[in-house]
């Protein structure tokens, strides 16, 4: 059972089989937050027990506890990733090299195929919405995120590439306000079938003398050529 | 105890006694919803119980399933009556004889000053986050409302008075999404003490050439004096 049982050599020493373990410790754990995170969004947070993360991740409930210590430390973990995928998100768009309002659609189509596609991504959104539910605090939603819209729609205007009534810090606010009501109505009605083509509305609508910036974007022409 | 008895002519008939009874019960509903109402906007429908309204409305569990069978059936009639307010806020706009743009935006000041200002209107609003978590149908949201305000953009745009790259169905879903988004985030972040600001922020940013309309509009004006 153990690591150096199995290596075939014979040769595994006490350092190495405690890489393996710890390895092995990475991998459960992971593991445990994909059955966590895909319940969270299939069940939402009051629904799902650690018996149901436990069966899905074909282990003991115990299993689960040694790298858990509860059900609210599961929301946190895959709260946490959520968290951790949004900025890296940003990063991509940055390293395309894109204007600054292209680069503001860009997130916003990436964030939106992301929050359709991936089940980290879902999970987040949901535990964010039944956060009131859950018995710890999480990250504070939505102000980084906006901080992030801000800053490249300040460099838009610095390089007169934004021309809009509404200062970047208000307009940073009501693009993050849109997208979000945008994907969750999405998410109610359409199963988020819809998602691409009404984020790409919002950011034609919001940022309406922006039709050439949004031609450079590579998620707006590939939700337009679908 | 009974309507009869506490008569003071002791001439009250039989049917006296049956309408008593009736508006007694009409009266006993009311309190058991608003009791419902109040801890489905204050804990979220997973955490409330039939007990927990049966105390706040000052009678006993019996006396709270006599009149609705569960825990469903109380969300469901607060969703009801959510539902019922929405077009009457809507009607109470009409009234006023605004041009179709400026009653938008009221249609929007006035839907966010009831979300903070009232109780049934944040349990309408929570429930509706929280449906997926509720064993029963609810009424499909967001739809009467865009399309109420997608009928007053089509007006517009048939006045002259809106010219926007965006056709009316397409802002429409983009305006609710838009103030979907802040009402919530102003919740999460706020308590909703900032709604009346976030809101008309979205209303002159999504319709920026209608500054003249905005100044038309009763709840725009008291918004800003505050």
């Amino acid at each position: 059972m153990s690591a150096a049982s199995s290596d075939p050599s014979g040769m595994a020493t006490a350092a190495d089989g405690k890489e393996l373990k710890q390895e092995r410790a990475v991998r459960t754990r992971e593991t445990i937050l994909h059955a966590a995170a895909q319940l969270f969004a299939d069940k939402g947070y009051p629904s799902v027990t650690i018996l149901d993360v436990a069966q899905l991740a074909g282990m003991t409930k115990g299993a689960v506890y040694f790298h858990y210590a509860n059900k609210e430390a599961l929301a946190l973990a895959v709260t946490s990733e959520f968290y951790r995928r949004l900025p890296a998100i940003a990063e991509s768009v940055e390293e395309l090299g894109l204007s600054p309002i292209a680069s503001v659609a860009e997130l916003l189509m990436r964030t939106a195929l992301a929050l359709r596609d991936n089940t980290m991504m879902q999970a987040g959104a949901r535990l964010q919405i039944e956060s009131a539910l859950i018995g710890i605090d999480l990250p504070v939603p939505f102000q980084d995120y906006t901080g992030l819209v801000r800053t490249w729609l300040e460099r838009a205007v610095a390089l007169g590439e934004l021309q809009h009534s509404t200062p970047p810090h208000a307009l940073a606010r009501v693009i993050v306000s849109a997208f979000f009501g945008t994907q969750h109505i999405s998410w109610v009605l359409h199963d988020r079938q819809d998602i691409a083509e009404r984020v790409l509305e919002v950011a034609e609508t919001v940022l309406p003398s922006c039709h050439d910036a949004l031609r450079t974007c590579p998620s707006v022409q590939g939700c337009r050529k679908t």
